[in-house]
């Protein structure tokens, strides 16, 4: 039944080889439990070299929804609110979790599933007295959920409006690695960790069984979180499980090179839309794209693929949205270029 | 540095070989994320099979906290508590996370570990009205944090009073596989399906990397826990992954093969302890006893190996807490005794 | 300072004299606490006689926000959500109380303050699976945010949306009897009582010192709910005082009387700006009105009365508010409309 | 029905007639809401006066249960936790309130209603690592829940322990007049306001319609607890209500008379029962009497009288709660007297 090929999303796939390896070769070694592990603690000098910041604070975490309610509970006070887009996962895609660790998310309408300095700036004005709650954290997606990239120009305006207004600024990397090597970047992970206050880094779509490393800028940022990853359930007692994915993505440049391959095999995938004159609802510059078809032609392409139309729009046209990932093999998209072709020619 | 042999606790390892196998062997196919996967699908049939309850709703999580949290604030009304020991993991090991989902813990004083129908009797008669909790539901553990058993008489008596008072019985089954197959133990897993409102299977302590099978009676228990994973942030996108470490456990036999491998080593280690004409603070029974020994005969043993101090007691004595697990070696075990004998003789 | 003659709400002043005068006389009477008392029997018993539903259950609490975060996370499970207008008190001025409660509002743009069946019904389509929250309670306020009220007609096209979707209706009324006494009103106290699944009558904008009587439509709904009060703080260990606040504005028609008097001197207000030709934000029905006016007017006026600038328009135009109450002299609203007239003129 | 004199609690009357006079002047002064009225800030000023300390903040609330909630979740982190005796009023008779805020309570074995410093260490002592919440907060009462007075050195002995472990200190005041003009009382205002971080001056039970005035030491404590007080429903529109409420009591002495008078009545009662040779719970020191009668006589003064029946003893004796209030009549004390000596002789 699964006998589809799949661009459905980007966590089809168990884990990259060298991840199953490493759990293969470790796997007997007796080493302490929850996250004290000689595994998770190279893992995490590997990454806080990778950030340039040695005063990082590195936790790893099975999810991104469990990142994002983690971060945002443990950073905000009670009457204390997050800005984010109205695309943002947070509040379109995690059943609430964050309004249920007590804390409401201000909303920008987002363009191209951006926001803008210049919005959150609006939004700490409208906050006037205690009859309103009190924004205090930006919430953004790198990549975000429309697979486009912040620009470091971007980046740089979001960041000093945080500053400028003492609001702490928090990425999403769930997708960081599709981000850090799409051919529009202009950020380094160094840079994203410079700028950001915390933020975190996907293994999940990018080659890991499961994991999040978050990345806290500093230790008083990180004060406590150990307290909070237990109290929410989110400190595994395998803490070596983790720590064994992203050891096996950064002891050399399997993040890196997991990513490029997404986004290189979704780029050739959009390359033969363009050609053919078809638009898409963002600029595909990473491992989604969303490409705009006739109806009939998606109904064709479904037949032997699998993706989601994203929006049903006017004059039978839908928006496609097509995922590649680390697991994506270079045939697979060679086929489906073909019955695009064919479908679209 | 980790050159000690760790009798510490039963999660110092990785899985059992087959569990890594099947991680392997279906890798690379492409299946749905959260949970909707073949693999959980399958492992999930081989549970509620074991528990001859066809009406059985199975879900997979990544630890026992978070299998606690889940359970009870899916369970409780806001103002509604639940009852325990003050030795239950909820109350001492759990940073709070209980009261964190906004309940109160009604505590019992334990016996050995164990609660009685009785004692919970009493807490819900002083509950008498809306200026205290409404208790609605009772939590034991099985095996119990001091590696005792419940007796099927011990489990129907609580049974029967959670009946009489309208209070759900949750049974936090980390340790079950030492439980059933401890040589005290006259329960089946089915009759603790047909006791139990809701249990879960410890995956993480009996062989798996991480994992837990919450079990819930029906499907009215269930409804709508899919959403408070999702909400709560333990809904693990590759979803494949706790599958099939519940697969491995549950195709065969090896859940309670790796339970009885347990028990049986941390028996021979009690053995020796009574032979010598020590004492122990609770019978041991499963694969955590605690022997009374003099402080120096422990410190001579903490040379070589890894174990608890649970407690010091009067005239230079302490209780250790020692583990066996599914990876312990019968030759770590039968060296352990040797060096044992030598310093109790 | 406080000399200037105050438009700027409905809660400038204490309660009416018939309220202080029964707290006066029965004040040293020794009556049981935390609502128990014969004051509030009396006063539950009129509202339940004025309802029309002898099913009903009443409670008093000390105010609106309080009155909304109650109701809302009593009858809600933790993954349900309420949809509410984007001018919702609940979403705009009560800092994140509903979020803070673990809920998450589901927004609808708002005409007018109001809301339809039709948008409710997008909102139910669009959340669709687990990985939203799951609407479960719509939320409306009559008379609405912007002074307006809702026809029997639109009421009657949102409750049936409701219990087509299962979703229970709750009424904010804060401000009920200004809209049940608005020249544009045609619904009864019964009929709302009817409709909505759970409401409350405000008593803090109408002649009460404070509070709310929030009325269940049924035991089932409101089962719990005393112990709700307590866990939140809301119980009044001196319930007699919020009785007799209640029992004075309904043992006779106070409450009605006082809602037509503050709509009248309203209407009056609003009278002489229709008369010179201005326009409103709002039609203006009940005791909240929103006239747009030149700013060097509005500047004019503010320099003898209170009220708020409600909206910067372009063209150097503002919408204002002006709001009158049961405790507005009509010598100080024909002071106001003298001085409007020669500004105007 | 309520013919019966009751000695069942100090909650049972109106406001003092000075209230309800201040209530009458200030009625139709127009005010801002929310706590802004000059009304309140006035009463402030005297709160501030009798406590000496100019940086103190002062916040009134409606009742014991609101301000203890709002207290400790404000001050605490998620993963915080509160120490409290057993017997304190947030564990047993507020239905989880503080639980439902996210925060656990460690409990003390009281003795007489009171803890010491040396438990509280231990608990702290106890609380090593992030598996356990962290203790952040100390709650007490004064005059505790058994109607026993904390003495200077009791106090200091408490404060001491908290400096020293870097515990927040909170008294919680509900009957701080009986404390501080108790026979055996010590501490000042004063004293009380510099021992504790923050601590609440009970309205209610002692002379008002409603209230509690909370007041922290310092403006970095109270930094958004204006925010806190709307979030949880506890910002009353019409603030002047509390204001009124303290004015009456601080602007001359009148919340220490009432304070003194319900003591000078109780220990009326108290010395009958000394005199016939009857024993106590506790030493009866304030407006809450504990004596220990056989059944038989209790049963015979509730023919005319109120009051509860604490606890049930062996040998067909009982421990009776005796309250007096403000209110409390001298010639229904005598009566009662009366009566008691008649019965016990």
């Amino acid at each position: 039944m699964e006998s589809k090929i799949s661009f459905k999303n980007d966590y089809s796939e168990g884990a990259h080889p060298k991840v199953l390896e490493l759990l293969q070769q470790t796997n007997l070694s007796q080493e302490p439990g929850y996250g004290a592990d000689s595994i998770s603690q190279k893992a995490k000098e590997y990454i806080i070299r990778a950030t340039k910041n040695p005063d990082a604070q590195v936790f790893f975490v099975s999810g991104g929804t469990q990142a994002n309610l983690l971060v945002i509970s443990h950073l905000l006070k009670p009457y204390e609110s997050v800005i984010a887009a109205d695309s943002g996962h947070i509040e379109v895609h995690e059943t609430g979790a964050i309004e249920n660790t007590g804390h409401k998310i201000n909303l920008i309408p987002n363009i191209n599933g951006k926001i803008k300095g210049a919005e959150i700036q609006k939004i700490v004005n409208n906050h006037t007295d205690n009859h309103m709650v009190k924004p205090a954290m930006v919430y953004i997606s790198q990549s975000t959920e429309f697979g486009t990239v912040y620009s470091k120009n971007e980046l740089q305006d979001i960041a000093n409006c945080c500053k400028k207004n003492n609001l702490l600024l928090f990425i999403d990397g769930a997708r960081l690695a599709t981000a850090l090597t799409s051919q529009s970047n202009d950020l380094t992970l160094q840079e994203i960790a410079k700028l950001a206050d915390v933020f975190y880094i996907g293994g999940t779509k990018n080659g890991a069984l499961l994991g999040e490393a978050i990345v806290f800028q500093n230790k008083r940022l990180a004060e406590g979180f150990d307290f909070t990853l237990k109290q929410k359930g989110a400190l595994m007692a395998k803490g070596r499980l983790l720590g064994a994915q992203f050891l096996a993505l950064f002891q050399d440049d399997l993040f890196f090179e997991l990513g490029f391959h997404a986004n290189k095999l979704a780029s050739k995938i959009a390359n033969i839309f363009k050609q053919n004159g078809y638009d898409f609802a963002t600029e595909p510059v990473s491992n989604q794209i969303f490409p705009i078809l006739p109806i009939s032609i998606a109904e064709k392409l479904m037949e032997k693929y699998d993706f989601y139309i994203w929006e049903k729009l006017e004059d039978n046209m839908v928006t496609l949205r097509i995922v590649t990932s680390w697991a994506t093999q270079e045939s697979s998209v060679d086929q489906f270029i073909k019955d695009i072709s064919k479908n679209l020619g």
